[in-house]
Parts: structure tokens; C-alpha cells; sequence
């Protein structure tokens, strides 16, 4: 019998179809490879082919737009909205606009073309972590920016047009809806119960064990209870943290830790499969509160359309998270 | 400049990325072939390969699960949500299930194997309609749904696993996430203002004119203020109605001819794509009310994924409404 499962965070339901529950072996489709045959703007010596660094790691007083570093900063050659200008907000009879006004920038996670995050050092992946921060620490002082989204497509499947290691980082005038809407039902929770829900669910989470797929003193990643894709994966800081650049030194030791690690397990388990993932942090403005708890969301691109799930927010997941979370738990690094 | 919009129906801010517009040939994918190679099925002589039909317009007395049908409607053989049981609605400490129980039924459209929507006769289209609706009303006398959502996925890049002509009916206990905001926000304007907000979306559509692709007398086609994705089109009956069961024939007649002549005009201007659509209508138990409009949404899949959009709620669509609405007005059919 399929269950309807509802997620505490969104109220989405979703079917979860244990009838036909799948093995990682029902996903495997095209592996993400590093082909490194064609012009690659990201690798040492072409710095010049992208808008100059607005931040690098590694310099130690060396010049800027040169090789030497460890991470690099860059803003998108195309990017999707004009850093320039003001946000003119208009009404057109019942709509309702305002000009494409953002920062896109591109974070270069490191020299080598070969590596993935899911092979890069722990050190290395860490710094990744922190450029985010420092980007973010940096934006924020742009008021007219509501909302910092970091994202990473990784794989031409998940949307990566240059296979080089790379995030994305868009600052928004607005706030995204979705982000709105956890936002928002975290804290009608904690008006009711003076708790935060994720610190709840982590709490039940650990107890039960059997979404969990990793964990460390400071992070935890697991399977959610109702999950849209199969092997859709969070990551969340123990501690109650409401934004990502708020947080511990030591949590960002133990996230780069337990990223590295699932995402060995997922290139195990799936064979290196193409994903997304995203920060989901507290709008600007709002970042220090109780009720939100800042995460990343991981989905690997398995399913090959979400055909309707686009139009009716409505999703069919035919991987149960316990078992999803079993494969990765049990996977041999 | 590119424009943030925002969908006045639900809230939703999308990036329409003005400068870098597309033509329809920037998108030209895989088109949809009928190859008719392998075993079907959904033609004539195989009914026996399908559950037995609930419901099948052409007999004329004849047997049933027989030769003979212009539509067919059978239960799905692989189906999402089991029929029979009871809800058992459960807590498991912060998370809510229920059993996974509702009807999965598949609408075979024509039992010509080579014809597509955009090919059928009218009248073919015209049953296809009358067939959902239909459905519609009969499974409304199961007192445990609550929603009934009927889509299609039209190619194998839109979710379809079989290529014989066919729509999709599931019927839900719950009523998904996104129909429910559409329909809040809906009853919140005319709370306000006394008028549907759809209604007002449609007047204001016709008086300007630039993202109307089509109409008769009963019917519009257009391309919505703040489309999610390139070339995503609405279809809407012009006089105000809450459920699509509750509709006057004639726009059904309407409908028809303009859901054929939208399809042809897709045909054209995008080489036959892959599409989904699906019907948003009000939830059971509410269907009779002055402020939710129901209509089709329509997505062409063109763009390769929606990568982080899933995560974020939030879309990047490289083209106007405007240019998508000229080039569907203008194809030469």
C-alpha cells in the first residue's frame, strides 16, 4: 500500500509508493565525467576570460586575476539580473513588476578541473564553505537585496554548463516563495510550541535513526520523511542556527566534513550522479530568530521529468526515504 | 534590463530575463515521433492487456473491453494510490501519514495509434473533454477524495512511457499544495474585492492584447504575466466557472476548438514538442463558489531542467510572455 506522507515544514503532501519501492539500480543513468577537452575559463592562466575576482583565497598579497588561488569569486559573465540601477517598482493594472535588480556571481571551488566536491580535501571544502560566508557578509550590505540564494548544479543533466567545480550565488530583491513559506510555517510552530521544528525533528530524527544517513557532532545529514525525489537529502546544523553566516566556526568544520562524506556516498551509491543542491537560509533582514533553522537541500537529478509534479506541487516518489537512507548508510567508501 | 514579475494568482516572483530573449529555434529539442513500433496496449484487439474499462464513448450496446471505442478510460495498471481501504490518517510524533488510497485512471484519447491531440477532429476533442468530465462526476461520489486532478504528458521528455495518445486522472484524498494557494488566494482578493481575480486577469488580457494567442467566443489561450517557464500558456473559459464539471456545454465546444488549434500552433512553431498540462479546478466540497476560475496550464518542455528552481520555488525564464504569445499568435497553420 502507497503512503501519503505530509512535510511538517512546507504542509506538502507527497505519495510515497512502497509497492514499487526502487533500488539505486533502477536510477543509474549517465555518470557525470570530467572531460576537460574544451577551453575551460575557471582554470589557471585564463582568469582574464572572466569579469574580475571579487574575492580569491590563496593570494597572500599576489596579483589579483592571476593563477595562484585556491578559490575564486567571480561575478557570472551572463548573469541573470543587472547589478546596476534601482528597483523602479511598478503596478501594470492587476501585476505587478520591478527591474531584474541582483548580484550572479560564480564561485570557482577550485583550480583543479579534475576535482569534484566529493573529492576535493576536507580543507578545500571548507574554504568553499567560508567563501559563501564572506560573499554573503558582503552582499548584505547592499539594502536593497531581500534574499542571498547559493546554489550548485553539478553535471550537464543537473544544469551545469561548464563541468569545472563551481556553485552559484544570486542575491535577490525579494524574498522566494518557497523560502517565504518555510519561513513563515517555522514560526507559526514556534508561536504554538516556543520550539524550532527542525530542532524537533532532529531531535526525533537521532532517536529513531532510520532516515539518518550521516552524522557528526555538529551536522547531521538524512533522509527527509516526505521527500519529492528519491535520495533527496538534508543536511542541517545540530545546534539551533538561524543563518547560514551566523554560525560556529566548528559547525562549518563539521558541515565540510559531512558534505565530503555524502557526497562520497552518493557517487558510490548512485554512480556519480548529477545533483542540486541549495542553501535555505533567513531572508536578510530577519536572520537572527528562533523558529527558522538554516539547511541545504540535495536532490540528485534520478527521475527524468517532474511532469506534472510542475503544475500541481503535487509529487509521486517511488524510493521510500528509509530505504534511501539505508543505501547511502551502508554504502562502502 | 531584465523584469521581476510576479504572478498575481499565487505570489510568485519569476526573473524574466528580457535581454537574453529566445526565439523558438533557441529551444528546438528531440520532436515527438509516433514510431508505432512495439506492442500497444491501448489500440484496438488489446483491451484484454488493460484493467477493465470503467468508462468507453462508442459502443453503442457492443461488449465491452472490446474493439469498437472512440475513448476509453481504464484504471492505470501500474497505479500511483491504491483504491481500496480506508485513510487511516496516523501521527508518528511530528510527522502525519495516511494510507496512500485514491483512483489512477488513464484517458485512451482515440484508438488511432498515430493520431495526437493536435491531429484529432474536433469532435474526437470534444469527447476527450466530456470523458474527463465524465470521470469527474463519478468519482465524486467517493466521499474520501477531495481532489481530483486530470493531466497529461504528451512525449517521452515530458513523462510519458507510452506513446498512443492519452491523459491521466488521479483522485486524491488530499488537495495538493499548490491548487489550495491558488484557490486561498483566489477567495482572499475577492474577499477584498468582490470579483475574481481570473476574471479580472481575463479583461485585462483582451483590452491589452499582447499576451492573448487565441480565443472564440467561449475560451482564451494566452500566455501568462509572469510564466515560469518559456512558452507556458493558460487556457481558460471566458465566463466565470469554479469546477470544470459544473461548466456549460458550449465552452466545452469551445474548449475543443481551441485546445486543438493551440496544440497546431505549438506544433508549428516549436516542431511538435513534448508537453504537459494539467487541469486546475476547485477542490470537491467546494466547487460551486464565485472566486476560483478553473483553467489549463500548459508547459512545453524545452528548457533541460529546472535545477535549482525545485529547491527555491523560483524561476528563471529566458523568454516574454510577449514573444512566446506573438510567435503561437502568428504561426502559420
Amino acid at each position: 500500500m502507497p503512503e501519503l506522507r505530509k512535510d511538517p515544514i512546507t504542509g506538502r503532501w507527497v505519495i510515497i509508493s512502497t509497492d514499487r519501492a526502487k533500488r539505486p539500480s533502477d536510477f543509474l543513468r549517465e555518470s557525470v565525467e570530467i572531460k576537460g577537452t574544451s577551453f575551460c575559463p575557471f582554470c589557471y592562466g585564463n582568469e582574464e576570460k572572466t569579469p574580475p575576482e571579487v574575492l580569491a583565497y590563496g593570494r597572500n598579497g599576489g596579483p589579483r586575476n592571476k593563477p595562484g588561488w585556491r578559490v575564486r569569486v567571480v561575478p557570472n559573465k551572463f548573469p541573470a539580473l543587472g547589478i546596476e540601477g534601482d528597483l523602479d517598482r511598478q503596478g501594470e493594472g492587476l501585476f505587478d513588476k520591478m527591474n531584474g535588480i541582483g548580484a550572479h556571481e560564480v564561485i570557482i571551488e577550485t583550480p583543479d578541473h579534475s576535482t569534484t566536491l566529493a573529492t576535493l580535501s576536507e580543507k578545500g571544502m571548507e574554504e568553499v564553505l567560508w567563501a559563501y560566508r564572506d560573499r554573503v557578509l558582503d552582499l548584505k550590505n547592499d539594502r536593497r537585496f531581500r534574499y542571498i540564494l547559493i546554489f550548485k548544479n553539478h553535471g550537464e543533466a543537473a544544469g551545469a554548463s561548464l563541468e569545472h567545480s563551481h556553485s552559484q550565488l544570486i542575491a535577490l530583491p525579494i524574498v522566494p516563495k518557497r523560502v517565504r513559506e518555510e519561513v513563515d510555517n517555522s514560526k507559526k510552530y514556534y508561536m504554538e510550541k516556543e520550539r524550532c521544528i527542525f530542532c524537533d525533528m532532529i531531535r526525533q530524527e537521532m532517536a529513531d535513526g532510520e532516515r539518518v544517513i550521516a552524522q557528526n557532532e555538529t551536522f547531521i545529514a538524512l533522509s527527509p520523511y516526505a521527500p519529492r525525489f528519491p535520495f533527496e537529502t538534508w543536511l542541517l546544523p545540530k545546534p539551533h542556527a538561524s543563518a547560514y553566516e551566523n554560525t560556529q566556526s566548528t559547525v562549518y568544520t563539521g558541515m565540510a566534513k559531512l558534505m565530503r562524506n555524502l557526497l562520497a556516498r552518493l557517487d558510490v551509491t548512485l554512480h556519480r550522479p548529477a545533483y542540486n543542491y541549495m542553501i535555505h537560509t533567513s531572508p536578510l533582514g530577519e536572520e537572527i530568530n528562533d523558529h527558522y533553522h538554516w539547511h541545504i537541500e540535495l536532490i540528485p537529478k534520478l527521475t527524468k521529468v517532474a511532469g506534472f509534479e510542475w503544475g500541481s506541487g503535487f509529487y509521486i516518489n517511488p524510493t521510500p526515504p528509509e530505504e534511501s537512507a539505508r543505501f547511502l548508510r551502508e554504502a562502502v567508501l
